[in-house]
């Protein structure tokens, strides 16, 4: 057997991605020994049930103090806290990183409270689902996937080496990147689906004229597939909304400016700007199939063709 | 073997739809014989070299001639002129119906045209791909899903039983309803989707800040799922927007009232708001699954668990 690539993790938050994390670590052999913590004890207790760990803590101070990582994934509203916390047990040498959807707002919640002698090396694997909680995780959830990295400058050169090899045996593929341009990405690839998914859900929701059950009968006709998304968990959500305000509001203005122009163009009828933009969108889909990123299964394959009775 | 609901049934068209009807008829034996006609010769080669039907035509006036039942599967833009075409061809007693997801506006382009001696039943099957053409069919789409029919008053009720019970043998289960109620009905769960992806997806692609690259490598994030509705047929799109304008201006007045209003809680930091919103979404979600109208698995499945090593 090789040499785990860490004596002891500490995993801060153990739901999906934290869950996620345990179980690649397990089946990888990436470290010697799991420390697992979690606020509620009822998920520290699920934790527990699902053997996920070595050791299970309720305080996160002390499940710190002999890791060599730590990492912290909790919402991005809670960082404050847990650096807080977990700052001075931090044992000399060790890489703090952390799995949140923003990054600049995690680099000034949690750098004020890493001492100098830990390495603060902030990351985001673009990995998940829209269940959550400990039960929702699995050892392949970050294969094939990225994983950016925002190390403020000045970070030892070691110690990103040594967490992107980790990420990499998770099996993702790992990128560096500034915070704030992180931010405006995802605010473009992932927050503002999220909130308007949330946000069209919500509208046929409050529909008088079409009942809900109308809505969730006929709902494979498009409706359903964002209903996924805005499925997603509100804790994690809110506080992605509340720390990327600047970037997200940017894209909102774009996305509402674009929509009032298409609104225009339906309104009097312009078929051929219509046709124009129908068209052009569909080479994105392609080069996403292309890259790896989604599958090119009709319906995602929801239900794919068994037999072809006319073949 | 059975006596076949239909001795011949006429496709008018033969995309997505209108192959995947060929080739449910087929097999079940729902018809004696499949007249198939389109406008495209290339398209009526796709088909006649896939074995979708009996005999072909590239005009529709001829492959109706001898049909007891025609579907109408075309861009919803095209209704009238095929009404025209075959109005004065049509078998009496025959039965006309349509698969277009528009009604109001279909009743209005084809009855005019179709004469007294034939039955006239449109009607919307809730299924599809984001994949078009005659390739891109199959004959288990309908199954588990919706079909609306919209008769006009006065109807002769045996022609919209039969209609029905050939829907039945492709596997959905049959409603009936008022085309305008389905034109609002589908605005929301329908159109307004796909047109909200169209929209985010052309977004996207306008930015300066962020790359094509960046959009495409973290698409997993969410992104992703927009892309497969923005990637449907640009024409069949454009005549769906240029015909259900007032329900489709009705519905996007109302979600962009209720995204300035969730803009606004973000812009002032109200997580109560977005919090409520986020977790009220989640219960239609499950009740889509409930209904049998979509997938549990995570990520709809793409990547679902393989082993779970912690268990």
């Amino acid at each position: 057997m090789t040499k785990p690539l860490f004596e002891t993790v500490a995993l801060i938050g153990i739901g999906l991605i934290g869950s996620s994390l345990a179980r690649v670590i397990r089946a990888k052999g990436l470290a010697g020994e799991v420390a697992i913590a979690t606020r509620s004890a009822e998920t520290l207790e699920a934790a527990r049930a699902l053997g996920l760990g070595d050791s299970y803590f309720g305080s996160n101070a002390e499940a710190v103090a002999k890791a060599d990582l730590v990492i912290v994934s909790v919402p991005v509203g809670a960082s404050e806290a847990v650096a807080r916390e977990i700052g001075p047990h931090l044992k000399p040498g060790a890489i703090v990183t952390d799995v949140g959807s923003t990054k600049a707002s995690v680099v000034r919640q949690m750098q004020p409270h890493i001492p100098d002698t830990a390495h603060f090396v902030p990351g985001h694997p673009i990995a998940g689902t829209e269940q959550s909680g400990p039960q929702a995780g699995f050892a392949e959830l970050f294969e094939g996937r990225w994983c950016i990295l925002t190390p403020p400058a000045g970070t030892d050169a070691g110690a990103i080496a040594r967490l992107a090899e980790f990420w990499e045996a998770c099996g993702s593929t790992v990128e560096e990147m500034d915070p704030d341009h992180h931010d405006l990405v995802l605010a473009i690839v992932s927050h503002l689906p999220h909130i308007i998914a949330y946000n069209i859900v919500g509208t046929a929701d409050d529909l008088e004229a079409v009942t809900k059950s109308e809505v969730i009968k006929y709902s494979a006709s498009g409706f359903r597939d964002f209903t996924r998304l805005a499925a997603s968990d509100p804790v994690m959500w809110r506080d992605v909304c509340l720390h990327n305000k600047d970037a997200i509001l940017e894209m909102l203005a774009r996305f509402s400016e674009d929509l009032s122009s298409l609104q225009r163009a339906i309104r009097w009828g312009d078929g051929d700007k219509l046709f124009e933009l129908f068209t052009r969108t569909r080479g994105i889909r392609r080069s996403i199939v292309e890259a790896g990123q989604d599958t090119d299964a009709p319906n995602f394959g929801r239900n794919a063709p068994k037999t072809d009775a006319a073949e």
